[in-house]
């Protein structure tokens, strides 16, 4: 595919970090930039008409998700949605429990990791689950975590890096069986594309999605948010979105998020199939050019999308470089955090793979990606390990 | 003007609450929808690019502020700035302050009052000072209500309801000659279109920006951080933004947002001046068509778009909606909070006019607004009142 330059045939799998908004999310929008600008919280018809297109949307998430209308709050992106899903019900439960007590996974996105991370600083209790090493976790791991003091579980359901898949609606049906339930959050960011989200079959509290991971625009996620489920906001102001996320609303983009999840839905099973046929193509060839090559996760329970790497002993930064000279756009870890000190993959070193942790790339594959572009990064792979090597 | 429909000449005049996406803007956004939509933090050359391109948005937020280009965060609105400033620097100060103070005004945006009330809740001290009836604060006021725990000041700008600008500038020049300095805040959002907004001559630490007040995109905005303010993120995730502000980079709406204010910047003076002379034409015709209607906020002392009146005795949510049938968008108290039980300005009241918080009325003038627009609101005006006070 070649949407950044006709000249130079770049190769891209990074479509876990970002999509391409789609055109018909393009033009979507179009109208609502100039025409239907008005702030949907005044009384004047615009404004009574911004606010029934905002619905509209809202009713189109939730249809998405099978979930009730008001349900579904409005944010600027999976990072945010993350932040009230945890926050907000830890502070909403400090009210009534001393200790509030959180489990999670330890390969979870920084989104979680460092909110978990701020909740131990506001005297909260964090238990952090390490997976096996295909990545995943246990219904028994998660149930035997669960104290007193348990207020909620947060487990990604498609991982972003590794793309593994972990059994939400198994725990889900786990802890159906308790008395007292913790609530049960799920980062879904990486999943509309491939997988059939309906939160009741899944049996979750609270959800996460993001515009920009399924060809929607940056800027915009939204939090499912079940209607029993006390939570607290995160900022304060005018009270939008039902006091849960204050901030005049982005009626643009509520419009292309949504138009972008009905497509992606209308196209799931067919996407879903066709990628992951190109993927075992890429991946195949990958583990038998390579033979030092081993994939990290389960490749049974797995995004279909979805290839990470570990080529022991390379450094997988400069093979990211590397293959980017040679017109491969790829990631090392996730491109979702800043690079720190520490360019390591802390999900693969929870794997118990920690000589693969400086060593791993990720591939991502999208609606764009063709057979010839598999063929171009497995050249491109072969002559950059030759000059990472050297 | 008739950005809505060609067929009804609707008159909009609610420009503080939400302004069109200009076509210059919506044109420098287009690219970064689709070519330049790669995850600024990854390493490939189209994320460099996009880094790049948000950082070259990010010095010409800067430069419109005169500000050093690391001083300025990006954030999702004038709301999530808002709220960085104000929790950011109390939850900074906490650890070394028992009870950390903040003083404002009574007449701040939701998203002051709003965080202030949650800073009470989390153990601080607020105080609110009352403005006179012009809708004014004093230096004196200001000075009288710092105490040994005072850590931060926040002062609005220019009132998004009332227009009045506060004398923050004279604040940060007494506020030099103290030893121990709290740091001092302004709310912006209302300002760029008219006033020049230097960081520097100005004397703050902190200012909150819009998109969406500017002629810009909804869904961004930014926070100027002065180099030694000691302040903590709201949101937790992937360190972005300095560590500020996590969550993947909408560089489109950077771009964007960076494009309308060097715009403002340049249409600035010119459109002050006749902005001003319109807003004044309107205001005479209506203080002698109307001789019951009386300005609330200063003259003098106010932004050269806005009108706020006073028809004692009138209804103002049924004056809105009469005008809305007549053809004029309008708002009563402000557009930026959801309809609550209580529809009543508290901005109003604070001035001790409390006989006018149900009835009082704000147009703000954009620059679309004609002479022309000017009448047909008269007229509509004139027609509004007889069918209310029937």
């Amino acid at each position: 595919m070649k949407i950044f330059s006709k000249k130079n045939e770049r190769v891209f799998l990074d479509y876990a970090s970002a999509t391409p908004v789609r055109k018909e999310v393009r033009e979507a929008m179009q109208d609502y930039y100039v025409k239907h600008f008005a702030n949907p919280s005044a009384l004047y018809s615009e404004a009574r008409e911004a606010k029934e297109i905002m619905q509209t949307a809202r009713a189109e998430v939730s249809s998405f998700l099978n979930a009730a209308k008001e349900r579904i709050t409005f944010t600027s992106g999976g990072t945010e949605a993350n932040n009230i899903a945890i926050l907000g019900t830890f502070e909403a439960a400090k009210k009534t429990v001393a200790k509030p007590h959180i489990i999670s996974v330890m390969t979870e996105h920084p989104s979680v990791r460092d909110v978990l991370s701020e909740i131990e600083k506001r005297g909260g209790e964090v238990t952090l689950l390490q997976p096996n090493i295909d990545g995943l976790i246990t219904v028994e791991q998660v149930m035997q975590a669960i104290k007193e003091n348990t207020v909620l579980i947060s487990i990604m359901l498609v991982n972003n890096e590794i793309g593994v898949l972990q059994p939400v609606k198994d725990i889900a049906q786990a802890l159906k069986k308790l008395k007292k339930r913790p609530y049960l959050h799920t980062d879904a960011c990486q999943a509309p594309l491939f997988q059939t989200l309906d939160v009741s079959t899944l049996g979750v509290d609270l959800l996460t999605l993001d515009g920009l991971k399924v060809y929607g625009p940056s800027g915009i996620g939204c939090l499912y948010v079940k209607h029993d489920v006390i939570i607290s906001p995160v900022m304060f102001g005018g009270g939008q979105e039902s006091g849960l996320r204050s901030g005049t609303e982005n009626v643009a983009h509520m419009v292309g998020f949504a138009q972008a999840l009905t497509l992606a839905k209308s196209e799931r099973a067919e996407f879903a199939e066709s990628v992951e046929k190109l993927r075992d193509y890429f991946l195949d060839n990958i583990l038998e050019k390579f033979p030092d090559a081993a994939l990290n996760g389960s490749r049974k329970h797995r995004a279909p999308n979805n290839i990470n790497v570990c080529f022991k002993g390379i450094d997988a930064e400069y093979l990211v470089v590397a293959l980017d000279t040679y017109g491969v756009a790829c990631s090392y870890s996730s491109s979702c955090r800043t690079l720190k000190e520490d360019s390591s993959s802390y999900v693969v070193e929870a794997l118990g793979k920690g000589e693969c942790a400086l060593s791993s790339i990720r591939f991502t594959l999208g609606k764009e990606t063709t057979k010839e572009d598999a063929d171009n990064a497995l050249e491109a792979l072969e002559k950059a390990l030759v000059q990472v090597r050297k």
